[in-house]
């Protein structure tokens, strides 16, 4: 008898032969408002598989490709330092071999330790952040650490206009006037990412979607609700659009199944992963 | 018959004087994901009273019409043929008193056994099915009764070119490729419907209303919530459309209560079943 | 008055300074269908501090303007008389201090106490009404102070052609029988508003904003959802528009946070309410 | 009076044949904390087809009686002085015809309408009530009609030494000093039940039952929940003790279903019920 | 890297190794009431790591002993017979092997499955029954194979006088007759336990645990909430006995995860499950 | 020390009158289960409003004693050791006024930085410890600032034979290998608490209450529930006995009010710690 094994639906293949590994990080000590993330990538293995592994919008199946899920990181709580240097040394083991990390948050802090990662790897790295916060304070009730400076420590790394922002509806009057300066922020939609995707052509480019970028009517299931977010529809679409680009490594985070009990949030996860996983494996 | 007192808010008429008959088919033991459905139309009737017998839509009353509320059949759980029999049974017993039925679900699996019954007495019949989901597997983990194969028997019985599906968006490669074949599929929206209704003129029609065709966002109390569908005024706009077919037998289905505990998705299948029940009788 | 140490975010001026004075009126007990509306005062309050002062949609910061936040009435359960008296009494007492009151339900019905205050003190009182439901009927279950009554009450104080109706897409007939002939109500949508703004222009305004106007989907926490609603930001939209009136008095009511147990319908209150603040202090 | 279909399982007799009479009393507007208890006879109804007629507890069956559930009062929200005055006649219809009422509430309150009406055909009338709250104070934030002050509204009309408390475990100061004078109070259990059950021996007697007397990790599904209250077993063996007496009227109250979404407080109800039928049918 | 293992705690160790084999049958589809226990072995799984494989009760620890994990069977719905056949096979599988089958349900009726493997290894099986139910009728709405049928279905394989039920309190009038002729029914309680424990020495024995023996609350999360039960420390005491018999197969079964969202129920049945592995360990 | 207006019930007395002064401590980024501490201090003030001032326990009224409430302080989230260094400046300040700090967690951790305080000013500083989990781990995943280690944290500052623990129920063998040699454990229940009472007469006790000590049914409103537990009425005995001790600092923690949706947790919380103030007020 074989011992039990525990993946996303139709990501069971072996090491070796995928290009793509996905992994959980699940961290949130530092949220601010509600915790609960960190039992994201739990949750959108169990619930993967309510879900079928064809996509009707691409007529393509996950059975056609070669998947790797590495299950869940061991973060210690309470020390984002530590949990950040794990996921760096994690991912950087990944892109070693050539692999692309897809990376399941946990709160939006989990995001810098893959950046740091990749953008060694990578020296012109550019970031494409769907969000519905700036998330570039510098730092938040005097913690530097923290899923609202996330994006600010990302562009010490990466440095000016390498940062593109999407759907950002939230942030204090200082962030989006420090972002004016630094990163290119596309308000409430993503108007412009026809314009930025021609730019960044050929560029590796490291994505981040934090799932608070959708209205909290499709997705409640999120510690700090935001009225006035994209469709489901408009989030698939502009991830459609990514698929031309150079994407070198990318996340998912935000997610607290806890939140929404009628298990909507985390369905919509799923549908989302699976869609990504298909899109950038064209 | 005799009256059931607790009936849906206006339908306390008369078996003899009504057209319609409105009847529970509480059953969901085949469903594969989160069952709960089996106790939708218990909370349609309690909720009906908090809606308007008055539609500000059509300007149309509930209380003009003649409509029977049968209550629900008692159905063996753990026994999907006795229970398709017993509603073949009942739907038969409307029909041949020239009325026309109104089965409100449980899961989707009951819709074969009221086809059963219309089928045999209109020679001719089409079928127009609203869902998220295909339904078209030839089986599901091994069992031919169930709801993922639910249109695949109705197939069985009304034939090749008789099934028209709207709004789905999601089944296994499978389905869609013999789909194809068989049926017609409008993915996701109801963008031929217009042109289908033309076509379906004068013919008998039965109309089967998965309600996980809408969104989660407006009806989160499904088992099998699928990001990215309809809205509930695009649903109406649809269902007014059916105004101009003969409809000789209809369902609403997959209504969980349990999973929405804010009662939205009750609510709204109450007043979709007002909405329903006054385009019908035009 | 003194201060309320517990403040809505940004509000924490003295009652000097300030032009407009929040304050809540926790009273539910005509509501009919799922009570809940007396915690949404001291929610909004406590969620408030999970939201910024700042808006990227108006690029204004509460910070700049100077509100008080008065804190809650002590409203006698079961007796809507009195709690109706006692909102009058706090109301006159704001307005006499050249003040906007702002209040914040607390079912519909505490619209009629600061209604009879305002209208005392403006002649030529015009009332703007966003809702769901029509609100017109003349009593309720015999009882004529309900959440159901609440304009035809209003009615009798300001009299025909005074009250404009937006978003109304529940009601008894005799409601919009009654309604064509003594108020003016645009069904289901903001269609007809622009006009309406233009036509009162300089003429005092009363405002009562039914949160579930807005869709259950982006505002489950209520007792009464009746799908088919607005979105929240055609919501915003309309209320941009109503920054070119003179508003002298408004109330924002409805909210059952313990029936929208994700948060996101307080979280959407909280913004609301920000941005509310934000337009009439232009 | 006809039947109402939808009965608690197994009380569907005839009036005619019926000693007791079964109806409830959707009230709650005066409710202090958390509303919610005007759905409790719905629920208990339906909820009662989960459990058996048969106690093994008593080794009887509800099927070997005659009892007639009258279905619910239809009672004004937001008018305490009519509902009581409803309760009242319908009270007095039950007893002129030699029956015995037995009241599902509703917040405590409806009892003083039951207990109007009994006190009128038995003189001599003392009252027995389980409760964790004395519910002795004159007046409520200055309402007399509340929850709060329904025993001390009791006491107005029975007199002295009629009123016999158990289970008491909270109440302001004055609450217990004035009780001492007036009524008898076993605080925190049923330790006195033997002796006053001797003392009433024959006298007319009515039973009031505060549900909230179980403690709420027994029966969470309350708006008040209070700490250190009696089990399950321990309540069944005090309404055992009852049986001895000549209980007159009779009422259960302060169930609110929806806080507790586990079901277990309506199953307890429901059970409680069946067992106090039984032992009341000596 | 090596794929995603997912175990109970501490119970990652080799087939081979292991003396007993534990495994999910997650299966409920004749659940009568309100489903959803096949979700609970995931459950368990899950949160197993949030509590200690040490136990303070017994001063033994999980990682002292082999024991073997082999994930859920996938069982189809709505087909009872298929799902137990695919039971017993994998029961008898275990059997031959030389080792102890441990199921986790699922609703009572997997029971079936494994009480017919077990009985065609061990002639003279007797079977201990912890439980609120009797679960003996011989139909249940005119279905064999039910939760409710069950015990009286193990009869017909093990015969009379070999069953031994503790803790029953409900049931029709019917079970309780038919039981006192055929089985030994401790009511309410563990009171003869120690007595059948002497009787039983020496023979294999069967335990069946129906977790809804605990009173709803200590363990709300069931689909039938029946009070009046045992604590988690009675049922503790009466499962510490059981480790003096030949215990040659059990099971724990109708946890309903989804029934208790404080988690506490699964918390539980994670505590009961390592102290029950680690009584029979001795 | 400035008034927080909001405060507990009966608590709003002035600073400098006051012998006992509450405070909230809403941090809980190290908790490793499920977090949601941090909104206990928040919940208790609002929910204490539900019960009385007046205990019928004690014959005792909040209202005759001077206490003062502090509300919360604002801890960094994330940085533990910042946090701790905050509640140890604040607990030393109350110290320095001769007042008695009583905190209200927040996860266990927090009792670390008022311990530090206690431990400064009180030379042989006493620990009693109510609790479900031991807490004595030397480092949790590598971290040493964490809940599960606070009491081996506290261990280090007052030395071998100091701390007391009651109602362990949970721990690693380990730490109950190092407990035995360090401090005293009572498993389990209070059994050893009259004799310990008496060895530590005349000396300077601090008291940290873990209020998961209780069993899950009673207080469901934690992260970590743990079957087994002690009861309301135990508890009470308990806390009744510390009334004879001198205690010099105290605290309440792990309440998580979003994991009980009924309430029932937060306002036993309300109650113990009325309780808690009247007996240590002798």
């Amino acid at each position: 008898m074989n011992k039990n094994i525990h993946t996303f639906i139709g990501c069971d293949n072996s090491y070796e032969d995928s290009r793509i590994v996905i992994f959980g990080a699940p961290f949130d000590s530092t949220t601010s408002f509600r915790p609960g993330t960190r039992f994201a990538s739990a949750a959108i293995r169990n619930e993967s598989f309510g879900i079928e592994t064809y996509s009707p919008y691409q007529d393509k199946d996950l059975l056609d490709y070669n998947i790797f899920d590495a299950g869940d990181l061991e973060l210690p709580f309470g020390n984002p330092e530590r949990a950040l240097h794990d996921i760096e040394a994690f991912v950087s083991e990944i892109l070693k071999a050539e692999k692309v990390p897809f990376m399941i948050g946990g709160e939006h802090l989990v995001t810098l330790g893959a950046v740091r990662a990749v953008a060694k790897k990578y020296e012109d790295l550019h970031i494409i952040h769907f969000d519905a916060h700036a998330d570039l304070r510098d730092d938040y009730l005097g913690v530097t650490l923290s899923h609202a400076t996330v994006l600010r420590r990302c562009h010490e790394i990466v440095g000016d206009n390498r940062i593109f922002q999407f759907g950002i509806r939230s942030g204090e009057r200082e962030e989006f006037l420090w972002g004016k300066e630094h990163v290119t922020t596309c308000k409430f939609n993503f108007a412009s990412l026809d314009e930025i995707v021609k730019q960044l052509a050929g560029k590796p480019v490291y994505f981040t979607l934090d799932l608070d970028v959708l209205d909290p009517s499709v997705f409640p299931g999120t510690g700090t609700p935001e009225a006035g977010g994209v469709t489901f529809v408009e989030l698939m679409e502009a991830v459609s659009k990514l698929s031309a680009l150079n994407i070198v490594g990318l996340d998912m985070n935000e997610l607290s199944p806890v939140y929404d009990q009628t298990g909507a949030s985390t369905a919509l996860a799923c549908k989302s992963l699976r869609e990504i996983l298909l899109y950038i494996n064209q």
